[in-house]
């Protein structure tokens, strides 16, 4: 097997797998369907011409190692998985660009690399039938919410136990995916950045400081359902008003923060054309890769909603949707990310990610983890126009396996030169690390 | 029979039929259905015990008829039928004091009054079930869209047409109820205020100077979905925002003109908690007694959706719903109505009526009109708690009793006193119609 890398393999790799799970809508490799048996099928067939060992963990996350010197294990993943009419990139570029990363090292140590090489496919990263992202790897990271999961059904009725188990996974033994963390010492991942901020600056790489913090509620707004035409302005309880003057304000929070806000969905009840609104139901997505700011641009969202609730005779209730704390990703990682990006050459510019990713379940499990992006064209994912130059992704590829490389090689380095272990650089690193106090 | 009024025995009756027509939940006497064909029932065998001629129209409007000298008529109305789980006054009210007054006059005439006066009962003035309001008034008026009402349907797809003929209507005749136009010289209503004016105010009664017109839109605002995560807020078309900043602009453009705004339904898309939404539909309500401030509302409301969508980086679209012109009534009925409510003794305080009644279909047909509002307790009305004061009810019948008297002596002058006929204080009023260009 060749040592050089090929990137063009990877493009062929990336049209024949849309060529076989796409429609004219996109790609349709929603977890656990047919589509996605069948991409998992022909990603089977790649490996099988490896000298690794394939097998699937008890998540349904797919596994192929190529066995090292060392059992400690460098961890590259993606997930093949996608939204319904989703792009030809998110997900399966990460897995089959480590696939490449894995050939060049079969090439490179003839089989037999230092340490264990392990690329790992996640099952139901996107949630897009269950509406809960991150099903694999949060398995894989002992996150998974076992009673929260057990719930979950799809918009036919059919339930997440029923639907792994139409796939062969034994719903009540998905933590099992645990013991695949044995002896991983790093997890890298390449991914489409989804948004415009490296098509705004003109890279076409990034390394990802860590993914966002989110904190995200519904806020019903009550007020009084009057007559539109009978009651005056100055006598009305507008639920409308109140909530609609919360969109201007956070925008301002976000801004005065540097986080995101986001109201994505307003409901109006009695909803009539006739009547003012008795009750508006918004949704507030907020997200900040500091603790700090993203509790501060939550409790100014709801001092500020109390205000505007006060203002218009109405009252607001809170209630969390979800809590997820951010995750800073591995220091010396990053840097080694950077220094892969500037060996391309290109110029390293790091960034949060807004979405949440696999890494982000695989950090918080303890494991080292860093993530390169690359540029996505219109700044978007998630439907068919999803796309990135193809030189972007050649140089995205070319990123990781050197980010991979400086990975095996300080994992690998005497211990006179980086500490009492061959692991030490990881073990010992300034871990930054968030915990969260719930909110009641 | 007596010919001293007996508001008291409308307090009676209007009971009477709250216990065969409500249940716990309110008045159930939806136009058309088993609990309307009661309460007309009802409303029947109290017209038999009298010296007039009863029939249905072709709309369904039930006419009792007690001729006098002249064929010349006044015109007493108002509507049995109620929304679903409504109160014990919208509508009966109108009618029943309007039976009281008839009874009052043949006991005054001995049963032959210098002029015809009718009772009339509408039907299905509200527009519960087929979602258009004024039927049987419109069909009266000859203003009934016969295209648009053909094609109503309820929630369980049963035809306007269909749910006439079940009560022996011919949908296709229903416009013959114009001819019961013939000889009115005036259309007297008492109604419920449904707002809180008369109540801030601490009046009982109110003489009502017209209907409110209205401008009615959808506006729709299209922006572009993109992720919560991963956008950041200056990259964002967020429809929503734009839509919100309506929110409290129609509040300020109300305020400017005296009239009122609102928008009581918003419908977000995709209308998920993780994307910035890509549309934001909304309605728009406006009103106002004088048809220019109506037109510069909605230019302004036009104006101002233009600017926020410019600045949030979505487009905007207008769709009219609905557009009616404002109804002015009698000059000299108003006057009658004040002099009315004066001699209570109380004092006169004229109010434009949000929303539209059946004496605004009348009034548009030509026929003078005037109505008189009582107070209505908490301003509410279409509802279980919809309530009255009972002297604000037995004031309001004296009142409507007073006004009828002088429109009927004002009718019977002698040509001399008024002009060439008896009639000529209607024919040669000053009516101030408002004929409204339609907006593309």
């Amino acid at each position: 097997m060749s040592a050089v890398l090929d990137p063009q393999r990877t493009l062929a790799e990336l049209k024949e797998l849309r060529e076989l799970t796409s429609d004219q809508h996109g790609a349709q490799r929603v977890a656990f369907s047919d589509a996605w048996v069948r991409a998992r099928d022909w990603l089977a067939s790649k490996l099988a011409e490896l000298p690794v060992e394939t097998h699937r963990d008890a998540a349904g996350n797919l596994w192929s190692t190529l066995v090292g010197d060392s059992p400690q294990a460098l961890l590259l993943g993606g997930h093949m998985d996608s939204v319904p009419n989703g792009g030809w990139l998110d997900g399966c570029l990460n897995t089959l660009a480590g696939l490449e990363v894995m050939r060049r090292f079969i090439g490179e140590f003839d089989g037999r690399p230092p340490v264990t090489i392990r690329l790992v496919d996640w099952a139901d990263e996107e949630g897009a039938r269950f509406g809960k992202s991150l099903f694999g790897s949060s398995a894989f990271s002992g996150h998974l919410d076992m009673a929260e999961a057990r719930q979950l059904t799809d918009k036919d009725g059919i339930s997440l136990p029923e639907a792994l188990g139409r796939v062969d996974i034994s719903f009540e033994n998905v933590l099992e995916a645990q013991i695949e963390r044995a002896g991983a010492f790093a997890y890298l991942e390449l991914h489409i950045e989804q948004g415009p901020v490296l098509l705004d600056l003109g890279l076409p790489l990034g390394v990802v400081a860590g993914t966002f913090g989110v904190e995200r509620h519904a806020i019903s707004f009550t007020g009084q359902a009057a007559h539109s035409g009978s009651t005056p302005m100055k006598r009305r309880k507008d639920a409308f008003l109140a909530a609609a003057r919360m969109a201007p304000e956070i925008h301002r929070i976000a801004d005065r923060h540097g986080g995101v806000c986001t109201i994505g969905s307003c409901v109006t009840k009695p909803g009539i054309v006739t009547s003012v609104a008795a009750e508006c139901h918004i949704t507030l997505d907020q997200r900040h890769l500091d603790p700090q700011a993203l509790a501060a641009m939550r409790d100014e969202a709801m001092t500020a909603s109390r205000h505007f609730a006060d203002e218009t005779g109405c009252t607001v209730a809170w209630s969390r949707l979800c809590h997820i704390a951010p995750v800073h990703f591995d220091p010396q990682l990053i840097a080694f990310a950077c220094e892969a990006v500037e060996e391309i050459p290109g110029s390293c510019h790091t960034l949060p990610s807004g979405p949440l990713h696999d890494a982000s379940e695989v950090s918080r499990s303890g494991i080292p983890t860093a993530m390169i992006f690359v540029q996505s064209l219109h700044g978007l994912s998630h439907n068919a126009i999803e796309d990135t130059h193809e030189d972007d992704i050649v140089l995205a590829i070319r990123a990781l396996d050197r980010l991979a490389s400086k990975a095996i090689r300080c994992a690998t380095v005497s211990p006179g030169q980086a500490g009492s272990s061959r692991q030490s650089l990881y073990s010992t690193r300034t871990r930054i690390c968030f915990e969260y106090p719930p909110v009641s």
